[in-house]
């Protein structure tokens, strides 16, 4: 399995943004423009990367909760190659990301904030193309109780991201216990004095703790 | 209890929903800037309207489910006098947007998608001066199983509104079994031919039933 590397990028002006993700795009196998670009500046936001990165493997965050058909097709449109669905919101919703994904050939990621195991069971059986993300949020992160990521369910045999605080001191731990295709990763890079060398030591502790 | 009646605008480019809202201005005691013109447009959206219409109160469907610091300010400072958090998020998301809001003197909405009685319950104790959302999503009308905004709880003694779907034909019932404060009306207004007379005539329907 590839590790892929996702560089979430948040709490920046677009052009900020666009300069870090220049700045460690070699160890960003996907760039994630994040929800606060996405609210903030709109699709301009996802505009202005894929014509910045042509080649890049493009998530927008956009955090679908309803109205699903038109937030994907703008997303989509704009050029990201992912966009993210709620877990924790109406099952329609989820459905209609997933059809309009594949009718585009294109990727859909669930997010699992505040999902109780059992409703992360059913979506496992239920989308078994999408991506799936265990994250703890950036509030979680930042004000409340943060708790490492870790699943009470397995997801062998499915697409697993992890995000929410990772860090050079965590990768290695998570790697081994959930063994997830893709890190997103945002403040440990975007915060680092050199957010390229971040980036290659995070990858360099991952790829030891799957050795 | 003064009727309020917030005008929804989605799936608008930014002039066509400025349109829409001066030409039923009189009947739009709040102007909702929907989720689709922030996540399509970003910011932009809310200072247009914040121009445009100096003395509305405006409601920017924020839609906040993490990052609530950053979320609130972008969108008060832009000029919303309310913001939405999502009920069925992390509970300290929903904390810290209640407390940005304090800060600020503005008003925020806990939108109820996707939420349980009990946990309605939990909220309605937890935020006595949010604004509560019962909300039949987008999604839910025009691609799920339609049912009528219903309570299994009692919402006496807190702000409530009611979202989707509401049409001249069912607000009556509504009003009698919710009495709502505010009525969130997108679609019956937008879509009407005329939209300022079925403004007009929605808000006498909902008059008469609470006589």
């Amino acid at each position: 399995m590839t590790m892929i590397f996702q560089l979430a990028l948040d709490r920046f002006s677009i052009e900020e943004a666009l300069q870090m993700a220049r700045n460690c795009q070699e160890e960003a196998d996907w760039i994630e423009i994040g929800t606060s670009l996405i609210k903030e500046f709109g699709m301009e936001s996802v505009l202005a990367f894929r014509e910045a990165f042509p080649q890049k493997f493009l998530l927008a965050d956009t955090k679908t909760i309803d109205n699903a058909i038109y937030e994907a097709k703008i997303a989509y449109e704009a050029g990201a190659d992912a966009i993210t669905v709620m877990g924790c919101g109406p099952a329609v919703t989820i459905d209609l990301v997933a059809e309009e994904a594949r009718k585009r050939g294109k990727t859909y990621m669930i997010d699992l904030l505040n999902t109780k195991p059992a409703e992360q069971q059913k979506l496992r059986e239920t989308f078994p193309d999408a991506v799936f993300c265990l994250h703890t949020s950036k509030d979680m992160q930042e004000h409340g109780n943060h708790e490492a990521n870790a699943s009470a369910i397995s997801w062998q045999g499915r697409r697993l991201a992890i995000a929410g605080g990772i860090q050079a001191e965590t990768i290695g731990s998570l790697t081994r216990t959930l063994h997830p295709e893709i890190y997103i990763i945002g403040g440990a890079i975007t915060k680092a004095d050199n957010p390229l060398v971040a980036a290659q030591r995070l990858r360099q502790c991952a790829v030891s703790a799957e050795e």
